[in-house]
């Protein structure tokens, strides 16, 4: 009768181990991340065996980077997100170009016995920027509202978006899931279509509103923003992009009306105090340690291309769109970030024979590197 | 890639019509729990089949259901509580005998070619109050504190307790377990002994820190006082106890300290936005309608047998125990509702064969009558 009550116990560690990480590093001056990133890898498979994946916790995870990307999307200042669309998509191209070029090369160059088809498919996987990382290493040095965070920001979504197409596109040539390219990128323009008229007729709604809105109590307020952060990241999903796009974009929208403010209040401390943490830690869950130990000469010459050619690409890229050398070293690094798109690509790649485990592996140090290494670089070059 | 995001928009269903139910309930001056548990049927099954039980939400109900109840122990006057346990007694034993002996005796007279064991078997069902609806029956009507309030809370866990008991003792005599009986009142006594003396040194230790403890920032507190919910919730589980039995008791003891309002605070916002709406609509959600009907001759049967034998039982324990004829009948009230714990044993019974699905339909009625009525009965002998 009592015996389905294990996640009770699951949840309490990971609360737990989240909050001690997160209460080290704020005491001793590091990014939070970097706790809940570890206290995941020390209580998951690899070291201590506490808690394993489930879908619930993998769940409540997605939900948490939902809410993060939300918040994100609210403190978006969206006129400036316009105006940097041109430089950003520069940065998002050169960081797509360098890591799938690069990755390429290098499994080609450094592993014995490879098809094309496997080196292609990491420059796919290396192409992908962790947007929830970036996301928090930026707002924790108080980055994530400046010019330059806001291109950062621009460019991983772009990244994200080109990322998924390339990767139904190399699926297309080498795989069984023929998935038209034209429907997809069809359906994403139709996504973002919908999602500006939808946002207008929102904002608006809001703005006509506002006595109305004004009296809303803070209970439903919070309802009605997980209502838009869970439908928009669902309706995203549906449309063949990633749920947090949705989430990002639904949070712009109201970031321009006056709800903006009460919104952020609400969904921090509800995301903030249990599902965020749930995803940070849930990515040191995936980590297994033990395998990296085997492949550990691919695995660092794939993690060192990983994160240079993504700080060479971005860099060169904001570079390109005018910004200084220092503040292109800074926005090169905020895209070194590898975690859950990697993670499922590699994953995907692992099970449709794309990718052998010795680079699955190299992809789980990549991400382990380059989610602890960001937050620690990115305080160094900004201060 | 994104084809298990549905999760996501069954979220958003449940939310938005937990949210409207509430909404209109409060708006036509009716309880909350009522528009809530409507809409789980609504979008369940039994009418639109919009959403289907599954294991996450089943899992977020847990932790609704364990917080709402860890939020009554924070509400529960410990003093009170102590001195009205002989009271709670009575009512309790009153409310497990009465439903008990005239359930086996209706199922006996009223249903074709019945087994003893089947008969046994519904006995126990109609013992176990639902203390969730309990709680938030009288929550919404101000009762929860009064010293009436706190007698049906102690009789509605000690009631808990004892079907756990008899529930065992009838699997042995019957079924294929044979846990031992004296093994688990053991564990029982084990847990409130090690509860006891943990919850002693709990509660010195925030009495002596009160300075240090005064500064933890909100975002800890709502970790730690989640973590202590799910941990001893978890804990009673482990000890063969439901786990909100575990999360009540953790919540009485941070009453006596200074923290419990400031957890109250946290928990209230965190619990009623998300986790305890998704408890009730859960409720709704586990109801298929479409049986009711073909066996309604036996359901309406057991159904008033239900709820009349709890009213008489707990009625007249109340009565025994000092409480006049009016306050008799809002106790008696009180402990009608039936719930998960129903639902979890008729489910039981009828995978090993001890009811048959007439006598299970006819618990599925039980429920939603009694979850439905108790709310709007209680609103009316209260006022």
């Amino acid at each position: 009768m009592h015996s389905d009550m294990r996640f009770l116990l699951d949840l309490v560690i990971i609360i737990l181990t989240a909050g001690i990480g997160t209460f080290l590093c704020n005491r001793y001056g590091q990014p939070r991340i970097l706790g809940q990133i570890l206290a995941g890898i020390l209580i998951g498979p690899s070291v201590f065996g506490f808690v394993n994946h489930s879908n619930l916790i993998n769940n409540l995870a997605e939900i948490g980077v939902i809410l993060l990307m939300f918040l994100a999307g609210l403190e978006t200042d969206y006129s400036e997100l316009k105006k940097s669309f041109e430089r950003s998509s520069v940065i998002a191209i050169g960081g797509i170009i360098a890591p799938f070029a690069l990755g390429l090369l290098g499994v080609y160059l450094f592993k014995e016995n490879v098809e094309i088809s496997e080196a292609i498919f990491v420059g796919v996987i290396l192409t992908a920027t962790s947007l929830g990382i970036t996301v928090q290493s930026l707002s924790e040095i108080g980055q994530l509202k400046t010019k330059q965070g806001v291109s950062i920001l621009g460019a991983a979504i772009i990244d994200d978006i080109a990322g998924i197409i390339i990767l139904t596109i190399v699926l297309g040539v080498f795989g069984q899931d023929h998935t038209s390219i034209t429907m997809l990128i069809l359906k994403i323009l139709l996504f973002f279509f919908v999602l500006s008229i939808v946002g207008e007729m929102l904002a608006k709604f809001i703005l006509k509103n506002s006595k109305i809105i004004r009296k809303i109590k803070p209970i439903y307020l919070l309802s009605i923003s997980l209502i838009l952060a869970l439908l928009f990241a669902s309706f995203a999903s549906e449309f063949g992009l990633a749920a947090i796009i949705g989430a990002y974009f639904i949070g712009v929208i109201i970031s321009t009306t006056q709800l903006k403010s009460r919104i952020v209040k609400e969904i921090s401390r509800f995301g903030y105090g249990f599902f965020i943490p749930i995803f940070f830690v849930n990515i040191g869950l995936g980590v297994y340690l033990d395998q990296v130990v085997e492949y550990l000469g691919i695995a660092i010459i794939i993690t060192l291309i990983g994160i240079f050619s993504k700080i060479i690409g971005s860099g060169a890229g904001a570079k390109l769109s005018g910004f200084s050398n220092r503040q292109s070293l800074q926005i090169g690094i905020s895209m070194v970030p590898r975690a859950e798109v990697s993670l499922i690509i590699a994953n995907l790649g692992l099970k449709t024979g794309f990718i052998e485990s010795d680079i699955f592996t190299s992809i789980i140090l990549l991400v382990i590197v380059s989610t602890i290494l960001t937050p620690l670089l990115l305080k160094k070059v900004y201060t």
